[in-house]
């Protein structure tokens, strides 16, 4: 059997093509398009990367981009003031402030002062709270795209065995809540996890998440399982997941490939927020 | 072999012993009580045990209660304004509502007005979110509990193979937090899960909290785990738990019985919250 491979990339372009549509709805219901600030401090360059890759998104699909480069010494309360001034603004739907912050900066601090409903990046404490209670809220982008990418396979996640591997707050955590939303078995393990393989070979769906190259063999795999390869790893023959691709694809029933499968999806599902946090904005403004 | 029968009142007594001593040396040191608000409204004779009971263990720590008790018809505004002014006063190091509230007023909202410093039932988004990312805080009662049982016990998390059965707001979930912050491997199950007995026999440690008599059958416990029953089912022949102790007893290493096992700790961990509250609040006035 060779697995189905999931293309991401496809994926991605599809969703960012409705959400174009979406945007230009919301635009011509509202006179102003939904908006999303980017908050990059300093200079990092693979930070200037990503932050120009979001904004470059929002302009194709038609949200407005806000895109603040404070300089890299600016002190604590020059940028809360700035992410005050943006939470208050109602053509600023979503905020999401760059990680890494310098060191002189507490970046916990600094996303705790985005109010909940523009944390487009899912990372406040409020954001987890509501997902961990069950409450509607925005997600996480790389967990809430991998739930597109199941969806899309026509993956059933109800009663399923699911296994995520790996426990950040960032993806792992926030990727359990949302199967265990949609009625799965979740397993959370992780680099305490006495046999990972065991663990890992009773997953329906298996979801890997830790950066190591190739923790993932082959003999891990549940014949048939759905695996979703989240590592990004940057090794001197190129980037590369946590999975090992070439054994697994023999085993599993689909897989995604790194690059190409959960990576392109995280930008998609940025901009989704984004119009979601513009619409729950305008509800909370003028009730319907 | 017959299971080490965890006596969860005496845990308690003892708790509570150790409390009664550093309440007297917070008292001491700050020249007033740690103080435990419950907010009861109306009279539903059940809610009011509850309340009798947790303002009574206050007392006897040494913990300074105050009992408010709003009408049944109290309005919205009443509630919320007696929230807030509890969240301003320096007496009151925490707060409980009593749940469930009257129909015309809405518990998570109630809930949510409590201060996070002052969430001693753990229950706020805030405290959820603080909890999901491993980050210090209030955690619920019942789940802390637990944790405290099993270290009594010796019992090693690290590694381990917990499943946690129910995936309430109140227990199951803030409870797999736990283990996991513990290094344990986590999997959580539910109604939905295709074989619950299969996944029971996996567990090293295992925890139900699913409110349905007898549902864990002797075979669905791997031999030699450490079993915890939360469940409170009321039948005509008494209190039972979620588990089938007769059976269980003699394939565990270690059970809580039903009643007498986790039900003792729940006001006690109480107690503990409101203690720590106290603790953090006088640190965030008087930085050491």
């Amino acid at each position: 059997m060779s697995a189905t491979i999931i293309d991401g990339k496809a994926s991605a372009a599809r969703l960012r093509a409705a959400l174009a549509e979406e945007v230009a709805e919301f635009t011509a219901e509202h006179g102003t398009p939904p908006g999303l600030a980017t908050i990059l401090i300093g200079d990092d360059p693979a930070s200037a990367v990503y932050v120009g890759g979001k904004q470059k998104a929002c302009a194709e699909v038609g949200i407005k981009g806000f895109d603040h480069r404070p300089a890299g010494d600016a002190s604590r309360e020059e940028v809360l003031a700035l992410i005050d001034e943006l939470n208050a603004d109602p053509a600023v739907s979503g905020i999401l402030c760059q990680l890494p912050v310098p060191d002189h900066l507490d970046g916990v601090e600094l996303t705790n002062r985005i109010d909940a409903g523009k944390d487009v990046d899912g990372l406040t404490i409020a954001s987890a709270g509501r997902l961990a209670l069950g409450m509607d809220g925005l997600r996480s982008c790389t967990p809430a795209g991998v739930m597109v990418l199941l969806e899309e396979q026509g993956v059933e996640l109800q009663g399923a065995e699911c296994v995520v591997l790996g426990r950040s707050n960032l993806f792992g955590k926030p990727m359990a809540q949302l199967l265990l939303g949609a009625n799965a078995t979740v397993t959370m393990c992780h680099s305490r996890t006495r046999d990972l393989g065991e663990v890992c070979r009773r997953a329906d769906v298996l979801i890997a998440a830790v950066g190591v190259p190739h923790l993932v063999k082959g003999d891990w795999i549940k014949p048939g399982a759905v695996v979703i390869d989240v590592g990004m790893n940057r090794l001197e023959s190129g980037l590369t997941g946590d999975v090992d691709f070439e054994a697994a694809k023999d085993v599993a029933s689909a897989i995604t490939p790194v690059p190409g499968g959960v990576g392109p999806m995280t930008i998609a599902l940025l901009l989704r927020n984004t119009l979601q946090a513009a619409r729950a904005q305008r509800r909370a403004t003028f009730p319907s």
